[in-house]
């Protein structure tokens, strides 16, 4: 592809893989550890410095996730690039007993949210949250911030970039390397995610999570490379769906996020054919048809 | 939905309705006049200020639009909001005989399309297509320029930016009140956008038309913006697939393009709900599934 550089973006850009674990999670047919660790092996080979692998949640809560201790064991050695999530101190414990090297924790920028999905409320969500990260660095580990609902919430409507900025400085407070900002219902439109950059001050260490569902995730993309984010989440296939719309669009795909950027000219150390390959493995695993159009278009031909 | 607005865009943008003619065009299943003519009411009646109706292109190219003039009969008296495409003098005489007040020739960027797909040269091309526009110009009509492949061509690759530059100047000399740069096939990125609007010099005469092949066009819609462009091409349920990929993906969506505007708090008068059931009812009745992930979104759920 000739590239074609925008001046004032970034020159090189992390992908932040999360399919394994955000897309996977939301699966109810439950896939082979064998297959999610061959999976997770061919997005790294694919060149993707990052890929969450899992998370340590209870298997009560997503049995899909119910082998995270045998996913890791089937990384091993270096468990440095796969990162996993976890929830609670529990979470954490089973993570270090599995050798993680990266976890993260997650909390909600919305009082509703919390309580339905959490089951607790924000500030407790924060309050653990921090909890976990203290001790997750006690043991070395690095520690990055999930927050959810930072552009709207399906309960209370518009989220205030003031509102997320004040949850995103807890988590940073506590020792969060990075803190990634999620779109969860997928409802952000460009303006709105410039409004978000600019109400936080470490705009360097935030990443960006966006969902498809309405199709802006490029756009906000586009919009928070122009504000100097340089690490973005994406979901091989678009694996994931968003719970709250009827669509099966959920996190955006890494495909298409890759196409992107290597449109502009920006460094990823990704191969692009290589995860449509992975994508392709997966989503036919799972009996879905890829969310991601760079993959459709590419590989239906 | 609460706006963001983005320091630097415009205030007003123009969403220029193709999906009757470009989605059409497309489709094997004829739909009947009395059809036509309601999807294009509806989409009208949805605040889209202009609703590209039909073709005059000779019905043995496009059998779904013989019914041209039979469409233009149902939409008078004022066919100002109703412009036609017309590919040669014939056309434009079958136009003017059904009265119609706006037409758009075309041409092609390179010289590979204009050989494969209008079985001239490029030269000749652009020579018929100032031909026509004067005559059009001659009985008082608006003329639009349209370029096909300004981003890349499935045969030749990327299309440098001044080649498209020196093709919309042959049209603005012409006599065309606007030009549309066509991204046929859907390659282009935002850092290309602004390369290709960069070498223009009437940006605020150009309109842009994406597809959404790769996922890219809302990203370079926000490039677009970003560039000065104020009048965007966009088809209600994205009808009007790619001929040169494998995916169903065509014309990037009136909906989205409008969420988008919506969530940017520039101002279009189109009424969301009111295109997405517009889109939906045509979408259902070519047997299509929509490719708008807003009217997915908000209609499955």
């Amino acid at each position: 592809m000739t590239a074609y550089p925008e001046p004032g973006l970034p020159g090189q850009v992390t992908v932040y893989e999360v399919g394994p674990r955000d897309g996977l999670q939301a699966e109810a047919a439950v896939v082979p550890t064998s297959e999610k660790i061959a999976f997770i092996r061919a997005l790294r080979a694919a060149g993707l410095p990052i890929v969450e692998a899992t998370s340590f949640v209870s298997p009560r809560w997503v049995p899909q996730l119910a082998d995270a201790t045998e996913v890791l064991a089937g990384l091993e050695p270096d468990l440095a690039p796969y990162p996993v999530l976890v929830p609670n101190q529990r979470g954490l414990d089973r993570a270090l007993e599995s050798g993680a090297r990266s976890v993260g924790v997650f909390v909600s920028a919305t009082q509703s949210f919390a309580q339905r999905n959490l089951n607790t409320t924000r500030t407790a969500a924060i309050e653990a949250a921090q909890s976990v990260t203290a001790a997750a660095l006690g043991h070395g580990l690095a520690v990055r911030g999930y927050v959810s609902m930072c552009f709207g919430d399906p309960w209370e409507g518009p989220v205030a970039p003031q509102t997320v900025a004040a949850v995103s400085r807890e988590l940073f407070d506590a020792g969060c390397y990075e803190v990634s900002l999620g779109d969860t219902i997928g409802v952000g439109t460009a303006g709105h995610v410039g409004a978000l950059l600019a109400a936080h001050e470490q705009v360097d260490r935030l990443a960006l999570h966006f969902h498809d569902t309405y199709g802006q995730a490029l756009a906000n993309v586009h919009a928070g490379l122009r504000g100097g984010v340089t690490t973005f989440d994406a979901s091989a296939g678009g694996i994931g769906g968003c719970p709250f719309a009827g669509s099966a669009t959920g996190n955006l795909a890494t495909e298409d996020l890759v196409w992107m950027l290597d449109g502009l000219g920006i460094q990823t150390g990704v191969d692009l054919r290589a995860v449509v390959a992975a994508g392709a493995a997966i989503t036919r695993r799972i009996g879905k048809i890829t969310q991601s159009r760079v993959a459709a278009a590419l590989t239906v031909g």
